[in-house]
């Protein structure tokens, strides 16, 4: 059970001081959508660079052109690159495909995924990794929570291991460990604590 | 009608060339997500400072966190923004939000959207500027184009634009200007084109 860190709301150095604060807790370090947007495969590389031992995921989003824009991320260092589940299956297939040119890993993220059962079954037989179940920031705001679809995921997949990620904190990180996933996100309860490094450390102690 | 040229897998120096060359042909330049991948929002403050006088538009296909990825692109100077119709209303709605505040304007990308009519109609009560049809580069093999696509949308739209995008060429363009949109977008076939900017040129002769 791996703990990843979503790095959306800090600077680069903002990140770099955390990483180096809480060596052993984080193990995938997300480079967030807004990152990319900012900054684009800048923070991939310098994670990469000066943090050799921890995974980076590029959270690209890719929606199409799927292996041409995974060949960018895996090109510059992303161990892992995700695809949304939403897009055409011809761009899962690309994503994945280019990872296993580079021997790297791909996460499907579910976001907005209406019939998220029979997806998921249909993503799991396409040789991905990791399938993600997110609930958008934009709707965390209704009280929707990640669990109830992490449920749904985890009973229906065979070959990827589930993730999880939208809104995971201190307060509901036992009942995601207790149904379990392969990897838990977690974003603004790091980001946006007094002392990030702190909470990353305390929430990794809550791991499996 | 206006031509927005989808800058893919160009150099930057290469996209400045063509933007030089063919002053008064394109009317939007497009920073696709491939290039906003992997150099984030560097090209928008780019071709903004060299070429004022053109409309640069973002391909960020926002997925989530509608107002604060917006806000990057509009903050880096961008005149035009895209969101994915799959997305949840609330990143639309987040989207448009912040292109009201920068004064700025918004297009919805239809891409894998499975009700056209239907989702086209409760994305033009949002406020946003245009609504594209969108083959995906993935799925243009299977010959699919986007000019049924276009008709649909067309038919049911009262507020925002259409606009069209996947595959236009040369010997398609005049069946999209007949049938109407307020932003033709070509990409490929400028880009990949022998003498890019002699093609800009071309397809720009044949829009109304």
């Amino acid at each position: 059970m791996k703990l990843q860190a979503a790095l959306d709301t800090l600077t680069l150095d903002e990140c770099i001081k955390l990483l180096e604060q809480t060596q052993g807790s984080i193990d995938v370090v997300e480079v967030g959508t807004p990152f990319v947007i900012e900054q684009g495969m800048v923070p991939v590389r310098t994670f990469k660079e000066k943090f050799p031992n921890i995974e980076v995921l590029a959270d690209a989003k890719i929606m199409d052109a799927g292996k041409y824009e995974a060949d960018k991320c895996f090109d510059a260092g992303a161990d892992i690159v995700t695809v949304l589940g939403v897009s055409n299956d011809a761009t899962i297939k690309g994503v994945v495909e280019s990872a296993k040119e580079h021997g790297r890993k791909v996460m499907v993220d579910m976001i907005e995924v209406k019939n998220l059962a029979e997806r998921t079954k249909e993503v799991d037989q396409m040789g991905v990794d990791y399938i993600c179940v997110h609930t958008a920031f934009d709707v965390q705001a209704t009280g929707k929570d990640p669990l109830d679809d992490l449920k749904v995921v985890n009973s229906v997949i065979k070959n990827a291991k589930s993730a999880v990620a939208g809104g995971v904190k201190l307060a509901t990180i036992d009942a995601i460990v207790e149904e379990g996933a392969g990897i838990i996100v977690v974003g603004g309860a790091i980001c946006n604590a007094e002392d990030p490094s702190a909470m990353a450390k305390e929430i990794k102690k809550h791991l499996k």
